[in-house]
């Protein structure tokens, strides 16, 4: 089983109410393959410039993930995106956005990562997006994200995109946006309705939840009292939601369910450090231990009410 | 097992974009009794005006609802509020508030009501509220409601009660409020930390949380495309809870989360019509049915992740 992952390898300036960093590691597809990686084999398709040192790859190297379709532009400058967030940890605020080398952007996949049979289109141009997918016709899953500015300058391009993958992973306030129905559930039947297998929708701080054909699954988030950053949550919660679907012989109800609890348990760990930090150290006993404390938030033994008075 | 309510027993006007109704049976403790009289015997303790009907007093009987203790004041008119919601649902705009007869309610209870093994005390003055909980000293259990209004103007004397009771039903808002403390997790905590065996945060179409010392469980709300009108939504969530624990031989970590799924399962059903109007024809297997429906939206496998490339 392996995965491909393209999106953006970044630099971050982070500022919260807890400290700040001038400039870490960061990124959708470093967040999501470093997830990922604890589940099944990653490629990160993606490009930097001549300021990514080698303290960064031996982030993606700890983790086995396969960076060889990372192009490095040696006379340019690696993406940079500087954000503050305030008490309310759900705003981000950005003070600076360099596109830099991300801006050109023409991912290069070598046949190894054609030919993986999981696919994650992080958050890029939805005409690129098109394409890569287009490149991996083998794929047996392929998930995407998106961003407001897509749905607000692209939705037509965008809305091709969504038609030839299998799953989207968005948070409510686009759900909503790209269908225009204020309705959560309405909205995920409608982007269901575009011949998906899967709708996820990201609520933040309230979980995630799983639109299928023939099934609905909420999964809470896990009890956090400080959230520290959660710069790279989603694409964290994507990470561990696709990379455990690689890893399984099929994609069933079943798998999808523990996925989305896979993906919340890796997210609820991103946001306890900077950037890539706490995954970055994270141990599969600290994952499967989580794993169990979802379990134990939600589970309840179904035994139906049987007397009443006005029977 | 039998359980004692006291609360408003009113007239409700309710505007909404799916209609309207001018003059209809409402009130925490009239939506509360209906929907605990599905699982226990209920004493509702209140006060109503001459205006009281038959056909208002035909509901309560129809349930096999005790309502010897709601106090009829023949020249007196009864509690009535006038409301309207837009799309945002979650928003009630209050049109007119007459107190009428509930200004001066006075909570009398038979003995029957004071020997009720289980109480709530539905939103009315803190100071009444013990009163009320003091008169009931053989109760195994005791819950109760506020709001924003008490905690912003009698907040010593609310504080006063809540630490003679054992479990609080409140919003997220109000938890918040009273503790003075954004993160929702810190604040169930601080209300714990006042002598509470359990607290239940109501999360709107979120779902309901609830916190004891040991244990933590998320609810989520049912999905549902319109909700038609939310007007005691929180009443009949409580109704189905401590309804639910008080037909229960004993209160423990696993009844309390199934009384969780019983109050989602009948606040889902008042918000299907104006008032009192869905809950009054519910019928037991149709409750059954859609706590099944909640498993299903919750229910996953526990099984550990055992591979990984970077263990």
């Amino acid at each position: 089983m392996s995965l491909t992952v393209v999106g953006s390898v970044a630099f971050d300036a982070l500022e919260t109410p807890f400290g700040k960093r001038d400039k870490i590691l960061g990124g959708a597809g470093t967040h999501f393959s470093l997830s990922a990686s604890f589940f099944t084999e990653v490629n990160v398709v993606g490009v930097v410039g001549g300021d990514f040192s080698d303290a960064e790859w031996e982030v993606f190297r700890r983790h086995h993930i396969n960076t060889d379709d990372v192009e490095v532009i040696p006379d340019g400058k690696t993406f940079f995106w500087s954000g503050r967030y305030e008490y309310d940890m759900n705003t981000a605020h950005t003070l600076d956005t360099q596109l830099n080398v991300f801006e050109t952007f023409d991912p290069k996949l070598s046949e190894r990562s054609k030919t993986a049979d999981v696919l994650f289109l992080a958050n890029i141009l939805p005409t690129l997006q098109k394409q890569v997918r287009e490149q991996c016709g083998a794929a047996r899953f392929v998930a995407m994200d998106t961003m407001n500015f897509w749905i607000t300058s692209m939705k037509d391009a965008l809305l091709e995109t969504i038609k030839v993958v299998d799953c989207i992973i968005i948070n409510d306030a686009e759900a909503r946006q790209l269908t225009e129905e204020p309705n959560i559930h309405k909205a995920a039947k409608k982007i269901l309705a575009l011949g998906l297998k899967a709708v996820v929708i990201k609520r933040g701080e309230y979980g995630a939840t799983l639109f299928t054909d023939d099934s609905y699954f909420v999964c809470p988030a896990y009890p956090l009292e400080t959230v520290f950053d959660p710069t790279g949550a989603g694409d964290t919660f994507a990470g561990g939601f696709v990379g455990y679907l690689a890893a399984q012989k099929e994609i069933t109800d079943e798998t999808l369910r523990r996925a989305m609890i896979y993906g919340s348990v890796m997210a609820s760990f991103n946001v306890e450090e900077f950037g890539t930090e706490r995954v970055d150290r994270l141990e599969y006993h600290e994952i499967n231990k989580r794993f169990g404390d979802f379990k134990r938030m939600t589970h309840f033994d179904e035994i139906p009410f049987e007397r009443g008075i006005s029977a």
